[in-house]
């Protein structure tokens, strides 16, 4: 099934391991600083892995191999002058292509001209530079991040499938999510309005953490929502999350054990519908968490149903904000037929409309804030059920019954302005579900110190084997 | 014309003088102190004023001459116990019918039923309850804060016309600035979504000051645009909005001398169409604060004329959808004419359109941060031309082209996310001008502190006679 990309013909070398595998960013790091491996190296490592597998996978839109390695080879430089810039340096990081990187032209996942419209590079990429992350490419959304799946468009292969067994990778980000998860970029960022980083992270076995809003200023990225997006970014473990988090922001993750952690479990609507072997984990989850010392409460969040008429009419009429009408219509059949179904449902919506929503989506935010109250984080699954086959997405109504059952435990984070992040949880029969905690806005760093706690107990994601793929 | 209200016959009564006059809230706070007077013969003596004045002026909608009797002999126990709440302790506060006061409807100045929507007190009047201020009553708005001028409700009368030529009291809040400036009351509430505190206080010759978004919570306040509704007050000068900001906030003034100020004077746009009497003591001002050791520095802020493609559909944008398309399709007759006009011409702007603007309205607020830059405010007329007749406003015609004027410099300030205030400028044909000094959101006491600096140099405003009304 393996077809090499263009980046390089070596399908006639073996596929070198993941830089990554076993050491983590961390264990990478101190490789390179004794003088074990190379920026190079690892570049050169990551690029053979694209060239073998990407074929396959299809997670990359734009693999600049030529500039990923000038960089690496700069870096070692630096390194060598006695210039550190901290434990990402030189990590090879897959970027959406929702954010603008310089020299890489931005699609925002659509065949819709939006040239105009993009922004430059912006403070998040910058971030990553000022860090020495090594861009490797751009990696393939839905349109305009608008959902989990295209109709009319390449989706990437999720790396737990088998070949007679293709799985869903999950939206939007699937193309970060699915690189990570191939052990194609030592991490990978994404953006989440509903779910787009933590729904992938569950399907593909990852830790996906999706920021407050405010954290990360969305300049450079293309907007869907610009009230609700997010950028996030995909890890292996959490000890790789708090790495990246830390290195980003300057900032340290508090320690945290599993006594004493407070958690709130959500009830109504985000267990209304789970499957049973998710639930069956879940409930596992729980257990072991109490007795690992950590309290559990029951919550009722019944306002959780309103991301239907709040964020269901706000997200599509910011974008066709965005987008503008004239563009929409000159270009109705270029749009992928959920995406377009999407704006032109929201066609009609007046300013007075939006406006009692934008309100309404105040109100919850202070109501679910009030709920968040004396505990460290909410836990939920992150999607309601296992990772799908493809081939139980075939028709438009089966595309939006996953769509909502996918986003229905994530999009309340977005509508509550929490920050969450999905860690694998493990499930015996497949690849792992999620496992999702969220907490209000601000507490970015808690949460990721109260998600390595949880990680603590549960064990770290395993890899999928991808000798099945190849 | 002097006709008596209902509140007390006192038609045969000799008129007492406004307490505050000449003395200050402080003056009479200290009288208090001293035994010379006593809150409850101060809340007489503006009742009495009421009583025989506001058949002329019509700045109450209700009086509540009972409570305030009562709180004013309350807070006399309070003090003679040793409790002494402050400055504004027994102060008689008159507010402005958009804020619910406990056991008075609140009409928003409309004959529509907005029962429904009515909030409880909220946080600003709860304010000042623990100030210790004496609610007087209610005061007259223009319908739903909407505009200076009702065709079908009441104006308040202007203090400073004269029986042979009445002047209009600006709007919105005309009801606290004409009871302020007629002495039916020490301090007045109103509240400032375009000007709606300036501009009165312009015409009015009184200080008025609109605060930053957000310094104020508006809960209680009846919305007419939540982005942009702020609370403010009416004062005599700057020693007493010193101490009315400073009593309600628990803050102090810092000290500031005219020498040193950094004046930006806006040109493009505020400066286009102003009257030549108004631009002769606007040019006269900045001479003596100039001369005073300010520096006054032109700018340029020609994003200003985007009031009325940003303002002018955010906000009866807002105010539609507060009341819902059902209650003013089915009151269109009940509401006064401009009003409805405003509402309809908004009727069909969508969602998108909406969102655009409230992003535009965003880049506006850091173009104009930006300029704001180095200065300590900036500083223009509060309106383009002298308190206008009563007789020049009797078409629809004539009061849209009024209002546009009227609102030509305040608007930006709602705009561009500042806090402002009015000043009285010397006028010696007539009521006073108004001058405006607006500074970024947030720096409400350093606003203060320059209008305080730049009173000292200008000097206060005059009292109207009130004997040519009597």
């Amino acid at each position: 099934m393996l077809r090499p990309t263009t980046v390089n013909d070596m399908s006639s070398q073996t596929l070198p391991p993941d830089p990554i595998e076993r050491i983590g960013i961390a264990g990478l790091a101190r490789a390179v600083r004794a003088g074990k491996t190379t920026f190079a190296a690892i570049a050169d490592d990551y690029l053979a892995r694209i060239a073998m597998l990407d074929g396959t996978i299809k997670a990359f839109v734009q693999v600049d191999a030529g500039g990923a390695r000038r960089t690496a080879r700069a870096l070692d430089g630096m390194l060598a002058a006695g210039h550190d810039m901290g434990p990402l340096m030189g990590m090879p990081v897959a970027v959406k292509d929702l954010l603008t990187v310089k020299g890489m032209p931005v699609t925002a996942g659509s065949r819709v001209d939006i040239s105009d419209l993009v922004q430059p590079e912006g403070s998040f990429v910058a971030r990553l530079r000022r860090a020495g992350c090594v861009i490797l490419g751009k990696t393939r959304t839905t349109e305009f991040a608008s959902g989990g799946y295209n109709f009319t468009h390449t989706t990437p292969l999720n790396p737990w499938s088998t070949p007679d067994d293709p799985l869903m990778p999950g939206g939007s980000s699937n193309g970060s999510a699915t690189a990570l998860a191939a052990g194609l970029a030592a991490l990978s960022i994404g953006s989440d309005t509903g779910g787009s980083v933590r729904i992938p992270a569950a399907y593909c076995g990852l830790v996906g953490f999706k920021s407050s809003v405010g954290r990360w200023p969305i300049d450079g990225v293309f907007p869907l929502s610009p009230t609700l997006d997010t950028i996030g970014f995909f890890s292996r473990d959490m000890a790789d999350a708090a790495i990246i988090i830390g290195a980003l922001d300057g900032v340290e993750i508090p320690g945290r054990k599993p006594r004493g952690l407070r958690l709130a479990k959500p009830t109504t609507f985000f267990l209304d519908d789970v499957d049973p072997a998710v639930l069956d984990a879940f409930n596992r989850t729980l257990a072991s968490l109490e007795t690992a010392g950590a309290t559990v409460v029951p919550i009722e969040v019944p306002e959780a149903a309103e991301i239907t008429e709040v964020s269901g009419v706000l997200v599509p009429v910011e974008l066709l904000a965005t987008l503008g009408r004239d563009r929409v219509r000159a270009n109705e059949s270029v749009f992928d037929p959920p995406v377009i179904k999407r704006l032109l449902s929201i066609w009609d919506v007046t300013g007075d409309a939006y406006a009692r929503i934008a309100w309404r989506r105040r109100e919850l935010v202070a109501i679910a804030r009030a709920k968040m109250d004396g505990f460290d984080a909410w836990i939920s699954p992150t999607a309601p059920y296992p990772t799908p086959r493809v081939a139980s997405v075939t028709t438009m109504e089966q595309h939006a019954d996953w769509n909502t059952r996918s986003s229905r435990c994530t999009r309340p984070g977005n509508l509550f302005d929490q920050c969450g992040i999905s860690l694998p949880m493990a499930n015996p029969n497949g690849p792992p579900f999620g496992l999702q905690l969220c907490a209000a806005n601000g507490s970015d760093e808690e949460l990721i110190a109260v998600a390595a706690a949880v990680e603590s107990v549960i064990g770290a994601g395993k890899r999928p084997d991808l000798s099945r793929l190849i």
